[in-house]
C-alpha cells in the first residue's frame, strides 16, 4: 500500500460508524502483530512510554477492564482507573464534570464504560481526546466486535460470504449491536436469533429470527450471548426451562450449522443456561481465544489511537 | 537566594502550622516548575524512581486519590493504594497497627485521608515518614489550599492586600479551614460566608459572616464550597430552597465583587445548589484549572518532602 | 553446595507437601538476600522486569494483597489485581472460567486467595502457571508460615529442637495448619492449644492441648493467633470475657514461657482479646518484624516460581 493511500484514523473508536472497511482491516493487521509480541516470554513494547491511559468505568467488569490495562501496560503507558462505585457520581456530579475533571489531571486516552448509550459520544465531545467505548448501556461494544472479527478470521479466514448466527438476548445486547456493525463490513452475513421478548424491533446489518434452527443452519460460526438472569424478573422471560428448551445452544443443535463451525461467547459464560456447558470445553469452542485476542486488539485500538498507524 | 538562606522544610504538610512563608513560597515556585513539566507531552520525569508512595484512605476521594497518585506516577514513583473499604480497620484494627504494619513493608512516604481530626498528626509520630494530609475530617486539606493559592496568584499575581471570599458551608469544611490558615500567609484577607448554622464560632485567619452581600462586596475572588446535602437530614439547613434564595452564588450576586473575580470550587459541584451551574461554564470559572494545578502543586510537595528542595 | 545438588523446585506454593526441606532452606536463604535488597534506599532490583503478575483474591485481604504486590514489584513485575467484590463470579461464572479467562491475558504467575481448602490445586491443574496459595479458606497459608518461619530463625537461630506454641482458635486457622506443616520440617515441635470447641481433632504436626499453661511451659517462641469474634455468634465460644480468662496470652501467663521467648501474630490483632494488648509493644514482640520479613519471604518465593533458583 503506497502511503497516500495510507487510511487516516479517526480518534475515537465509539462504535464503526467512522470506520472505513480498509481501516478496520488495517487496525486488524495491527492486532496481527500485537499477537506475536504477546507470544514472546516478554510480553512489552515501548510503543507508549509516557502516556497516560484512564479506564473510567461507570459500570463494573473486572475482565474488560483488566484486558485493557494489560493492554496498555504491555505497550508501557500508565494506567490509572476511575470506578463509580468509590466516584462523587454517585453524590450527583455529572458525568461531564467528572471526565473534565479527570481531564484536568493530563489524561491521554480515555476507556470508557457507562450504563447510558450516547455518553461516550457526548465524551468525545467534551474531552476532544482519543476515547474507547468499552460498552454503552445496549448500544456499542466496539473492541468486543473486533476481537470477535480476529477470531474468526483466525479461524475461517476472510468473513466474506461467511453466515455468522447470534443466539440469545439480542435485545439487551451491545455484543450483537456491534456485531452486527462491525461483521457485515467484512463481508459476513448475520443472523440474530432469539426469543420474540428478547428481538429488538429491527437491528441494523442483522436479520432477526426466532426459530433456532434457522438461525443456525448452513452457519460458519456460532456466538452465544450470555443469558441475563435478571431479564426474568421484568417478566421479559417466562421461565429459564422455557428458555433452555427453545434456544439453548446444544452439541445436538449445532449440528444445524456446517460442521465444526466454531462457537463463540463472550463471557462469562452460564454453563448449561445459553449453551451446553461441556461445549465450552471442546475444540469448537473459541472462548478463550477471544480473550486472549482481546488483548491483541486492544494493544492495535490503543496504539492507532494514540500513536497513529505507520503506513 | 543564597545557599544559606534555603529554608529546611518540615518532613511532613499536615496543615501549615511548621510552614513559613518563605516556605510556602519556595513550594509555589517548585510547583510552577512541575507544571512545566505536565505541559510536556511526555509528562514524566525520574525524580522519585524507587521511591514508593501510599495513598492510605479511610475515607474515599477518587479525585484526589487519583491527583495524588498520578503526580506520584509523574515523577516515577512506585504507587500502592490501601482504602479502608477493604481493610482491616472494619474489623476492629487500630489505626496506628494499620499503619504500623504498613511502614514494615517499606513505604517512603504516606498519603493519608482519615475521617477524623488529628489521626494525621498522629501518624507523622508513629512513623516518623514523609506524611501528606489528603483532608482529616473537618480541619485541614492543606493540598487544596496550595492549589487555590497557586491558582489564585497565577490569576491575580501577588495575593498581598487581596480579599478572598469563601462562601457556603463554612463549619464542616477542610478546605475552609486551609485556605483561612494559607491565603492570610501570603497577605491576602478571607472573608468566610455562611447561614448561622453552618458557620463556626470563629475561624483562625478568616473574619465571619451571614451577609453574602458583605462577604462578596469587593471581592478579588470567590470560592464557593460545596453544599453536602446530607447536613440537611441532621436538620443543619432549613431547606434546599431557602439555602439557595439566601446563599447560592449567582451572576447576579457576583456584581458584587470586584469586576471579572474569579470563581473556585474544589469539586464535585453541585451545580444550582450552591452555585449557579453556567457560571462553572464562564471564563471566570477557575474550576478546572484548580485541578489541573493540583497535579502540578501535589507533585511539588511530594517532591519537597521525599528529596528536599534543592537550592 | 555442587550445582548436581541444586534442588529442583515445585513450580507452585500451595502448601510445604511438595517442598523438600533443603529446598525450603534455599529458599529461606533466598529470602535473606531480598531483605538486604530492602534495607536499601532504593528497595528495587530488575529480577521479574517483563513478568506480569496477578493477585486474584476471592476474599478480601488487604495487608496480604499489598505485600505480595510490593513484593513483585520490587522485582520491577508488572502486576494486576483482580479482586471478587468486582468480579463476574457474582454473576454465576465458575472459578475454573474466571481462572482461565485470566490466564489467557497473559499472566505469568497468580497469587490466590479463595475461600475453600482446594481451590489452588485445582488452580494449578487448569493453569500450569506458578501458583502461590495466599490463604484457602482453613486449609494453608504458606507464605505466612514462612515468614513466621524466617522471623523465627532471626531470632532463635536454628529451630532444631525448638517449641513453638501456637494459641487461639486453631480449628480455623489456616495460618496454625501451615506452621505445623513447616516448622516441623525445620526441626521444631509445635504445641496447638485452644478452648476445646476451637481446636480440631488432630493437627498434622502439631501436638493439641487446652491446657494453655502446658502449652506456653518451656516453650521458645508464642504465636498467638487471632480471635475471630464472628465465630461467637456460631456458638463456638461461650463469651468473650471466658475466653479471655482462660487463654489471653497476657505477660503474666509468658512467665511460663523460657524467658524473652519472642511473641508473634499475624496480625491483624485485636488488642486486650487473644492478647493483653501492651505486649505488642514491647521488645519481645516480634509482630512487626514478620510484616517486614514477609515483603523479603514473598519477593524469593515469586523469584524461585519465576526465575528458578541460581545455584
Amino acid at each position: 500500500m503506497s502511503e497516500s493511500a495510507t487510511p487516516t484514523f479517526p480518534k475515537h473508536l465509539l462504535d464503526f460508524r467512522d470506520w472505513s472497511r480498509p481501516q478496520v482491516e488495517s487496525l486488524l493487521e495491527t492486532a496481527q502483530m500485537m499477537q506475536e509480541v504477546l507470544s514472546r516470554p516478554v510480553k512489552k513494547v515501548p510503543a507508549l512510554t509516557g502516556f497516560t491511559v484512564a479506564t473510567v468505568f461507570f459500570e463494573p467488569s473486572t475482565r474488560t477492564r483488566l484486558s485493557f490495562e494489560l493492554a496498555a501496560r504491555r505497550m508501557s503507558a500508565d494506567v490509572v482507573s476511575f470506578a463509580s462505585a468509590t466516584s462523587s457520581t454517585t453524590k450527583g456530579e455529572t458525568y461531564k464534570d467528572t471526565l473534565r475533571t479527570l481531564d484536568q489531571m493530563g489524561i491521554d486516552a480515555y476507556i470508557l464504560r457507562v450504563d447510558a448509550a450516547g455518553v461516550c459520544h457526548q465524551a468525545f465531545g467534551w474531552l476532544q481526546k482519543p476515547i474507547i467505548n468499552a460498552g454503552d448501556g445496549w448500544r456499542a461494544h466496539p473492541t468486543q466486535a473486533l476481537l470477535d472479527a480476529f477470531t474468526l478470521r483466525e479461524k475461517l479466514g476472510s468473513l466474506e460470504g461467511k453466515k455468522i448466527a447470534i443466539v440469545g438476548d439480542i435485545l439487551h445486547s451491545r455484543v450483537a449491536r456491534s456485531n452486527a456493525e462491525l461483521l457485515p463490513m467484512l463481508g459476513a452475513s448475520v443472523v440474530a436469533c432469539g426469543p420474540a421478548t428478547l428481538l429488538p424491533g429491527h437491528l441494523i446489518g442483522a436479520s432477526l429470527t426466532t426459530n433456532l434452527k434457522e438461525a443456525l443452519s448452513e452457519a460458519d460460526a456460532v456466538m452465544v450471548l450470555r443469558l441475563q438472569k435478571e431479564r426474568m424478573d421484568k417478566g421479559l422471560l417466562p421461565s429459564l426451562p422455557e428458555y433452555i428448551a427453545g434456544y439453548q445452544v446444544t452439541e445436538e443443535r449445532l449440528r444445524w450449522a456446517k460442521p465444526q463451525a466454531p462457537l463463540l461467547h463472550p463471557g462469562p459464560m452460564n454453563r448449561d443456561v445459553e449453551l451446553e456447558g461441556s461445549l465450552a470445553d471442546t475444540p469448537r469452542s473459541l472462548v478463550e481465544r477471544q480473550v486472549a485476542n482481546g488483548q491483541a486488539v486492544r494493544m492495535a485500538v490503543l496504539y492507532h489511537l494514540l500513536v497513529g498507524k505507520k503506513s
